[in-house]
């Protein structure tokens, strides 16, 4: 039984790994609309545009959480129940560190900033994937 | 910048890391039903059981595409939309085994069997806990 992880990859920049395919979705698009993009692109969460850039995250936690709720899902606009409070990293920071903030923010997303601007999410899996990418 | 991953904890059996809380909505609940017991337990997917055990799992991932679809959330029932094909381990499996199972077939839960019997569930976030809790 061998299992190296590879530390390599672990200690590689996020931007490495990020997706950079930003504002799938638009403030005013409603939480119905959010669900079908997730579902089509099959992806945990996805960036709210704003008229200035990405303005929050809405995340398939989100959602379930609204239908837990009982909330209207045709009415309720994604500006309203994203996340705006964003776990976010630096482009340089490593892949570890961005793992590690993940399990302490109980988060599966963080957005990946330069300077003060978000350039790309990176997901749990994209981290994991690349923790284990060397074995 | 050192980055070193629990080599040990990658190797140790899943077994040391599953959740053994089984069963936790029954095979007639409403999807509205497992969205609420998703939300309160902030867990991404529970085990759906039937007469004899645990006969799927119902995920984030199921609701959210359930919502894309339109489907009546309060009359559509666990068993008709969760999934039967799971993705299992046995419970000597190592946890970087179970997290590239998770990776090759874009699951993030993976149950685990012991013999023939379903005996808990492995979250990716268990996975990736595990293999940065030495750092």
């Amino acid at each position: 039984m061998t299992d190296t992880i590879d530390r390599d990859a672990a200690a590689q920049p996020v931007k490495t790994i990020m997706r950079d395919t930003l504002a799938d979705v638009e403030q005013h698009d409603s939480v119905r609309d959010v669900a079908a993009e997730l579902t089509a692109d099959e992806i945990g969460a996805v960036l709210v545009g704003g008229p200035m850039g990405p303005i929050g995250v809405l995340s398939e936690r989100d959602v379930v959480t609204l239908v837990a709720m009982g909330a209207d899902l045709d009415n309720e606009q994604a500006q309203a129940v994203m996340t705006t409070d964003l776990v976010s990293a630096d482009v340089h920071d490593s892949i570890a560190d961005v793992g590690r903030q993940m399990i302490e923010n109980r988060v599966r997303h963080v957005v990946v900033r330069k300077d003060d601007r978000i350039v790309g999410i990176v997901s749990m899996r994209d981290v994991l994937d690349a923790l284990l990418a060397g074995v």
